[in-house]
């Protein structure tokens, strides 16, 4: 296990500088076997915007922001444009306080009329792949350096214009000095015995026998919470739900997950029919955006014990304020690049706690997972408890092939990450392989590479 | 005045195809002058993204998309990108369904991921060039196209999924049939008198005596409703306020808007301290997404008649369904293209209707002015009664100079279009010279035209 230093240093005499920012079009075929399929994105293929600052003593940082395929290059030109603001940056400036890179990018007296979606995931990779830097200059792992950071360096990380009246920033401070004397106990705990873990086991495109097969090994590997793919058809839901409830066992976890493919009162009608299946949460129940439909969703299925999952696609802090604030879901499924990387994740940890509702990290896509288990860290020993309500989701799959340092699991629990950073660098032979469209893996799927690949 | 017919012709046998779909970035140097400046959007360059789409038969369709300067060119990236889907696309298969191309981008099954911003506006900037195409085969102005269409074809068009709780297609059609014995009336009664517009005459940027000629040439065109920019320091906008107030008179409407600069509480707490200058509404209080901060507003600010407006960053149907339905919004300020395009617009259109919010639209940009009054006029034959709660902006510079056919103004109202489609063919001298980064007027301006531009 290993033991990590509290003090963070000062950069004051280090004039350290920016030198270089890449961005990288990384694309994995998985249209090629239908893992990671929903019933939206029918045939993804992974992908992720991989973005490198180079500082000027040769560290070098990393973040990823997933997509399905089709658009990664978008963001790769956001990026590349954003990154010109950052020719020879200061170091010592975003260390000082992280929030005044993430003003000055995301209130960009021009850029900001872009407003979320794309520019907001462009945010994310350039504050992410600074944040990585960061912990790499203090040889700590990403979630260390965030629960080394005094509060009053987290709250000036945070953009507080449009939280302040669900959450103030005195707030904030308290809560992350609530259970000060308790956090080196939960440090170690969570290093013997990391976060929860789920699991996807009922991809759409997949057949019962590898459902079945996806659940054996599940299982073996100590899961007992698991995810299934709904919302096109209710008999073959229903009949795949049953299929699954068998093999997972009454004890086990059963989540669903609809992509936001339903309509409101849909979802409500929907989710009635399936509640004899002891349904933990309908995730992504209807529209990313709409917050008061979500909450008419979770009133509605109050009765039948089912709760409102959502975060993937939330496109701002001020969305998941809403969701929040209002009682609109049960479970909070941040990103870990959707917003704008870890100065929005960690305000929408904070309003996750005001409202005591617990933070269950979506990572279903390349990287993600890797990125939101320092998150799950800092919320158990910093923000929240230690608590069973807590699951991660974690991708059984582009995990050992694609990263140096993949993340593991044992006992269905993550391992605490000990490399330095986010701990996504990826393997040469992968990267080279795989970069869109000129990397091997492309040469011959000019077809399913395409914006014009049919679903 | 022109006299259209009542038909709309069949494609069956014509075969068109699209053969061509071109993006140009245009910008302005708008920041030389300050003119367009707001509280975030400090220097703007007002800038589009010209979308061309060329059938078979040489008709050309176009639309603008209006950013602030930087990231046009993220806009035209996607823009290209999505052409794709384009290539050879039969036009048939739009005008007998426009519903269906708009779904066959905006669901994409991996495109869909990036969400709104870039994505939907970049949609919008394809759509909107296709009804450009319709209307130009059917040699009418895009409002005429649409009036004359049947209900059923108008509800084909728009997505429901997320709408149907607020808004079924049934209750549309009842809504466009309503009046259907007045509409001939309403179109004649809006030729000879067209939607009352207003203008926005304190910009931030301007001295007290270019706001004061400004006023009064606006006066002198029968203009009496204002704008004024607030937010950024409350001492400073009661001496503007007192000052535009003495200009404009007691019986001019005046409005405020404060580009999204408060938070809920701050925005509360400023508004009430204005209250004192009759303030019709206040437009953008806080994020563009939040539906709950803007419901808690307009209930706080109620007992001091200031209404709340927002829209022009709207990025979705989705929230303009929530402000509608909760009624946190009294004006209800649809953009010609922060959405999806027309098909978006209708929805937002008959969601405001349904719920009794007046349409007004915002016309704040670069060709913005010369498409919103197709959709006002629209709006008030088919849907709504002409009342004098609706106020179309209007921006009284970048006409004359830019448009073969500009937007014209008489005694404070809108002349009906004339020509085809929405009527925005540029200039080629100004096509030309304000193509991004290459052209003549950007040639002296390497500077003001960077991301690096600073405010």
């Amino acid at each position: 296990m290993q033991i990590y230093s509290k003090q963070i240093r000062k950069y004051s005499s280090m004039k350290l500088k920016v030198v270089k920012t890449e961005a990288a079009d990384i694309r994995v075929p998985t249209s090629d076997t239908l893992l990671g399929s929903d019933p939206f994105h029918k045939k993804p293929n992974y992908s992720c915007v991989y973005t490198s600052i180079e500082l000027s003593d040769g560290t070098v940082g990393h973040s990823v922001c997933f997509t399905s395929g089709a658009g990664n290059d978008w963001i790769v030109y956001g990026v590349n444009d954003i990154s010109k603001l950052l020719e020879d940056y200061n170091f010592e400036d975003f260390t000082t306080n992280p929030g005044n890179l993430y003003k000055e990018i995301n209130d960009h007296h021009q850029l900001r009329w872009l407003a979320d979606g794309v520019n907001r995931m462009a945010l994310g990779c350039i504050m992410n792949a600074m944040w990585d830097c960061w912990a790499k200059i203090e040889k700590k792992p990403l979630w260390k350096l965030l629960v080394d950071l005094d509060p009053e360096k987290i709250v000036s990380s945070i953009d507080w214009r449009y939280l302040k009246d669900a959450l103030t920033p005195e707030e904030a401070i308290s809560i992350l000095n609530e259970k000060s004397s308790a956090h080196k106990n939960l440090e170690n705990n969570l290093l013997s015995e990391g976060p929860k873990a789920y699991s996807t086991a009922g991809w759409l495109g997949l057949t019962d026998q590898q459902i079945s097969d996806t659940i054996s090994e599940m299982k073996n590997e100590g899961f007992d919470a698991f995810k299934m793919k709904i919302g096109q058809d209710i008999n073959h839901d229903i009949e795949r739900l049953t299929f699954i409830r068998q093999q997972i066992g009454e004890e086990s976890k059963l989540m669903t997950d609809c992509n936001q493919v339903l309509g409101v009162d849909e979802a409500v009608e929907y989710m009635k029919k399936l509640s004899k299946f002891n349904i933990t949460w309908i995730e992504e129940p209807t529209a990313r955006d709409d917050v008061q439909g979500h909450l008419e969703i979770a009133k509605a299925l109050e009765p039948y014990g089912i709760k409102v999952a959502t975060g993937e696609q939330v496109q701002s802090p001020v969305i998941f304020k809403q969701l929040l604030k209002s009682g609109a879901i049960g479970y909070c499924q941040i990103d870990a690049s959707r917003l704008g990387g870890v100065n929005d994740v960690l305000a929408v940890i904070l309003l996750a706690k005001k409202f005591n509702v617990p933070v269950c990290p979506h990572g279903g896509g390349i990287g993600l997972c890797n990125m939101i288990i320092h998150y799950s860290m800092w919320d158990q020993i910093k923000v929240s408890s230690h608590s069973e309500n807590q699951v991660c989701e974690y991708l059984n799959f582009l995990q050992d092939d694609v990263f140096v340092n993949p993340v593991k699991v044992k006992n269905g629990r993550y391992i605490a990450p000990e490399s330095y950073g986010w701990g996504l660098e990826m393997k040469d032979s992968f990267f080279d392989s795989h970069q869109y469209p000129g990397g091997s893996i492309w040469k011959n799927r000019v077809e399913s590479g395409s914006i014009k690949f049919t679903a």
